[in-house]
């Protein structure tokens, strides 16, 4: 098999990837190891930033978003019972985000890809990239129960934090950044409708809690729960319970309770793998940087990466210049540490860390009060929240 | 002896309020361990806050400041030899600060106190504040050789933070809020003219460096050195050679040498005592709190605090009513934490932190970036340095 862009895995990068390469009149081969339906029903993220929104409409990919996704214009901090309305629009000159879950993106793409894209084969199992410092890399990998290799002119990996792509860097070139936190999030689905408008970051004693949605019937909700929490530890009325505690107000303001149709607990992370590129090998999204989802950037980071790698080979395709290729690990790093800083800022400020003393508890909700007091503070918040520029 | 306000320590913080309380026709004692003489060369703070500037000028303190001291309209962040200039004025509405140095402050001030306050006696040394709870509080001391009791219908605690004042409070009372660093200030007077016009915040690989200056001929320098650092380890010439390699630029900017006139390390520490206020007596500036000194925020902080008590005091002269003074605690607090927030975040944007991993340093440079991407962002720090309105 030959092709101009190998893309490794069929998440929301490699699919918005072989999108934005189709309308760009270059040719791509999208590898995704599991089945069609998995990749449909995987619980991710849910935010889309207004950069996310219009690269999708750009894409021909926003038709059901835009008559199904829920725009929201703010967020509320909730801390020693106050609530505290972050508005995007009046403090960033209009923008907003999208709450449209990440699998209804891979459905729209995978749509999209099907009826008039390159080849997606599902249960294509990438083994290795080889072959990266040449200009002709390429990819072994295993469909049907055969092995196979696609020939590329260039590889993507979109395969996530797992995937092979990062292994093919050679050792000596690889640097990683990791933090971890000492706690993850249970989160669970429930059938009823979202108690608040817009999504809700609570700082509590007893630790954070998240109420966001899926749409108008469907709640999402999230609680810090102790690293290595096995989900099924939690009844639901325990769950339920727990979250009355961490979201209360002195408002009365009540949680509507619904059946409980799922139930996980994700660990949380900070991962950057530099240098993004190796020769014909470029990484984009969970496969070069992992985020804790509080800053809701992870898939907005991916798509910031598609883009880069898109409008820089386009670039060559049109000039002959390899100029914005060479730069795409560069470029992309300065808005993946952005989102890092801020990823890390939301976590710390509104986590309960079990190792944090009285005097890293007060700071925390310093920086709280800083928000609510000084439009500058909250405008960085919603500037960061809405997204950085890409590119 | 008998006063209405005895105030333990002539530093900034008991002088200011001396001289307020005069003003609004309150006598107080002041009690000082010091001499007159140590008092006028300790070698501290150096940048007023347009508050603090507006409060010298108000009670009359403030003639030789306006005709001394350096207006700055900004300060510089160095790091990655760039250079990014933080302009105060237009980011914030007009504020600016004033380099003037704490020795020039208490000079001025035991010069006002001399000629028409109350009583200030050096060499006065206070061994306990007694009776807090009642409304009778009591300060024993010993001056020239003899013990005395100063009694008052307040006491003020100005005694810094190894001072007596806080010892009177009972242990149930009391919480304590701290974190050092695992570094320190090398400090350093030279006669030479500044090299630059406005302080200099330097964040490099090999430590935190700060550029300031007492005068136009006479520079004020600082080097991060490991905790515990004997500054006779640092010959001058070594001094003069890590400055240089701190502060190093693209645009070939260097530093001027002249001859080092003094030499000192400064330790680093964030503290909080709370309640600030027991019964009657009340702590003010280092005696209830210390903040590393990267944002500039001690001897400010302490001027809040004695404004807040003048106010209290006046405010139940003049309406017979408590409520100010119930408050004082409270009230200063709130100012207190969000310059310890400001300063732990100062410095651990500048320093670099020996147990830092890759991570932590590339999220210091991606808030160095952020600083000089985001207005918002640049408009926060340029708020929290010149100062947290008092009240």
């Amino acid at each position: 098999m030959r092709t101009t862009v190998g893309i490794i895995g069929a998440g929301p990068a490699g699919l918005l990837l072989a999108r934005l390469l189709h309308n760009a009149g270059i040719d791509s081969v999208v590898l995704e190891s599991r089945d069609r339906d998995y990749v449909e029903r995987r619980q991710r993220a849910g935010i889309l930033e207004q950069g996310t929104v219009d690269v999708l409409r750009e894409a021909g990919a926003g038709e059901r978003m835009d008559r199904e996704g829920l725009r929201h214009d703010g967020i509320e901090l909730r801390f020693g019972k106050r609530r505290h309305r972050v508005d995007f629009p009046a403090l960033t000159g209009g923008k907003s985000v999208m709450v449209y879950a990440q699998t209804e993106v891979c459905k729209d793409l995978i749509a999209l890809q099907l009826k008039d894209g390159g080849p997606l084969l599902f249960e294509a199992e990438a083994l290795a990239v080889e072959g990266a410092e040449t200009d002709r890399p390429r990819v072994r990998f295993r469909h049907e129960g055969v092995e196979d290799v696609l020939e590329c002119d260039y590889v993507v990996g979109c395969d996530g934090f797992w995937g092979v792509a990062r292994r093919a860097f050679p050792a000596e070139l690889s640097r990683t950044f990791e933090r971890t936190y000492p706690f993850g999030w249970l989160g669970i689905l429930a059938d009823v409708a979202p108690s608040h408008d817009e999504l809700v970051y609570a700082r509590h004693d007893r630790g954070f809690a998240l109420l966001s949605m899926r749409s108008p019937s469907v709640s999402r909700l999230y609680l810090q729960v102790p690293e290595g929490t096995d989900a099924e530890e939690w009844s639901d009325e325990r769950i339920w319970d727990e979250l009355d505690r961490r979201f209360e107000t002195a408002d009365g303001w009540t949680l509507e309770r619904g059946p409980i149709t799922q139930k996980s607990v994700t660990p949380m992370r900070s991962y950057v793998h530099e240098p993004m590129r190796h020769g014909r090998l470029f990484l984009a999204g969970d496969a070069a940087h992992i985020v804790p989802p509080t800053g809701a950037k992870g898939l907005n980071l991916a798509v910031g990466d598609v883009v880069t790698f898109a409008r820089a080979l386009t670039h060559r395709d049109e000039t002959g210049s390899d100029e914005l290729l060479d730069a795409y690990s560069a470029t992309c790093l300065r808005r993946v540490w952005q989102a890092e800083r801020f990823s890390y800022d939301m976590t710390t400020m509104l986590h309960r860390d079990p190792e944090a003393n009285g005097f890293d508890l007060r700071l925390q909700l310093a920086r709280l009060e800083r928000v609510t007091a000084s439009r500058a503070a909250e405008t960085d918040l919603a500037e960061s929240y809405t997204g950085f520029p890409i590119g």
